[in-house]
């Protein structure tokens, strides 16, 4: 009998009402008109089963990306095909970029593959370093490397020219690339889509948190036909509920709202993290993402957590996080008025 | 690489509109108002990720069940539990009772099964032989048998008191019962959930066919506190949406929707089976559940499907279930009106 139990994040759901979470890394501005009304029409397909591969939302997503269906799949959340992924693979060795996002570690254990960690340093604000990345998987030889780019909970972002080296050596080992794009609409960066059609590459993306729609689940993959083809082997099906295959179409077009949570996020980044920087009792790291990895100087994130939740301020402690621990936390990018808030509260903080 | 190919069912998808689903084992009375209200209310629920394991909505269930809430599981639609447990018990051998639901063998062989088939006999109207299938038993020794009860596609009902005999002998040899009752609210008869106290019994239920919501995915499965305890090692994050949680109470008490459906459901079951009796070149089989296996006498099934297409009516051809042929095809029952308008087209089909 195994044992992999079930993190316990996503949010906040203790008994106080009007607590600013803090600790989940969705978009704050909440779900566009558009998409609630068309949500609304969309409930009367309720009655029947959701596509079961989901063709329509597929075709039009790659319209959208500029690829083929057959170079698409969807997830019920993008959390689905971490899992899928690592079944379909079974990899005997993964290598994972630490820190970052708990799930992989427990998606590719529970399928039976030994998990190795390649540390990034807090001193290189986390940063990889290729160099002995690649000296690493020359000696490990693992079937997937896994990289969170931007990578959560550090907000490093790793840039595909310094990538490449990395998946030429892949391609040596017949290994492939596991990339997790999830954050990657609020960043201003490059995906590695295009390297799909050269390289062992799978990438995943989250369409939930930057249209504010996590309760819904909804994530694709891209990859090339073959490793499509063979993760559809896999694939359970009806994962995806109507609502979300009818959305897609809806999301991709809100051109509106997508400028307007650009403009949120170009602002409210930057605005973050120069109040955070003035805090003496912190450090903060830098991050391309719409969140900040912070670390106290001295003390437990734990007591600091309580102090703010008594003023309905919720932060994400990163001690389960890989090579962390509990002098870490995790702050997400809200609005103006909430980040001010938690600003104002961490000011009254003293070291803790 | 696995050859996994996903099964092609789930309604009619085809250009048409108006066409009457036959397909489709769902109430065809639609959703209830009281539910649409609740959702249309949920919506702004969906900013939020759902409850990672789904505890309120375990709770409600355990109450109305006479259960505790860690004897239950949700799940992405019942789908998502029969691919948990086969993950969970990595069984070397399993016994599927068949003709039945083709996810249960595939959902096996992914996570490296070796599949028995127990044929039930259509002289016997599908019905168990016990003492065959204990035989079967004692000389496979395998780690789970399937039941699907009643049984999908052929609407056959073993009842609690045959199948005592068949848990005592998995029992003695270490094996789990598994129990498919995602049609069991559309029958008047006895549920196996109180044989989980005493017997290696895993039982799974669908929400969505008797309250007319596939598109939500929603399922739950019933154990004693070790087997669930162990699914949930297994289980993903985050799999049910917001909506599917947040309607369940709302569904457990709609207590006039309940009885419309009942009501519907006795009647039309009736009286589509009488019918179907009275055409001469078909064979209709018996069914606890709200749909009929049918068999032509002669000729192929895919001839007659098209022929009713063109009168918009749309028929589940069987030639992809284990054991049975092109002969074979299923009806759900549907509205009075609907039901008349299948009779009336059947019976201008002469011999296909």
């Amino acid at each position: 009998m195994g044992c992999f139990k079930l993190n316990k994040h996503g949010g906040y759901y203790g008994k106080k009402n009007n607590v600013i979470d803090f600790s989940v890394n969705i978009n704050p501005l909440g779900v566009s008109e558009k998409v609630l009304e068309k949500l609304k029409e969309s409930l009367k397909n309720i009655v029947k089963y959701p596509e079961i591969d989901g063709l329509s939302a597929r075709k039009k997503l790659a319209e959208k990306l500029g690829l083929d269906y057959k170079e698409i799949i969807l997830g019920n959340g993008a959390t689905e095909l971490i899992y899928l992924f690592a079944k379909s693979i079974k990899a005997k060795k993964v290598i994972i970029i630490q820190p970052t996002f708990t799930e992989y570690k427990r998606a590719f254990k529970i399928n039976g593959s030994k998990v190795y960690h390649f540390v990034t340093d807090k001193r290189d604000n986390f940063n990889i370093d290729i160099t002995s990345l690649i000296t690493k998987i020359k000696e490990v030889k693992p079937e997937v490397v896994i990289i969170c780019n931007p990578n959560n909970p550090t907000g490093t972002f790793t840039e595909i020219e310094r990538i490449i080296p990395v998946v030429n050596v892949l391609n040596e080992i017949g290994g492939f690339l596991f990339v997790d794009e999830s954050f990657i609409d609020f960043t201003n960066e490059k995906s590695y889509l295009k390297l799909i059609y050269k390289y062992p590459i799978f990438i995943i993306r989250s369409m939930t948190k930057f249209f504010a729609v996590p309760g819904l689940r909804l994530g694709y993959g891209i990859g090339n036909k073959k490793i499509i083809n063979r993760l559809n082997q896999y694939k359970e099906p009806w994962t995806l509920n109507s609502l979300s295959l009818d959305i897609i179409p809806t999301l991709l077009e809100d051109a509106e709202y997508i400028k307007m949570v650009e403009k949120w996020c170009n602002s409210q980044k930057e605005f973050l993290f120069s109040k955070l920087k003035d805090l003496d009792y912190i450090d903060v790291f830098p991050s391309k993402s719409n969140f900040y990895l912070c670390k106290l100087k001295k003390g437990n994130v734990n007591i600091l957590k309580d102090k703010l939740l008594k003023r309905n301020i919720f932060i994400r402690t990163c001690e389960d996080f890989y090579a962390l621990d509990d002098s870490f936390f995790r702050i997400a990018v809200k609005r103006e008025s909430e980040n001010m808030k938690l600003i104002e509260a961490l000011k009254d903080m003293t070291l803790v």
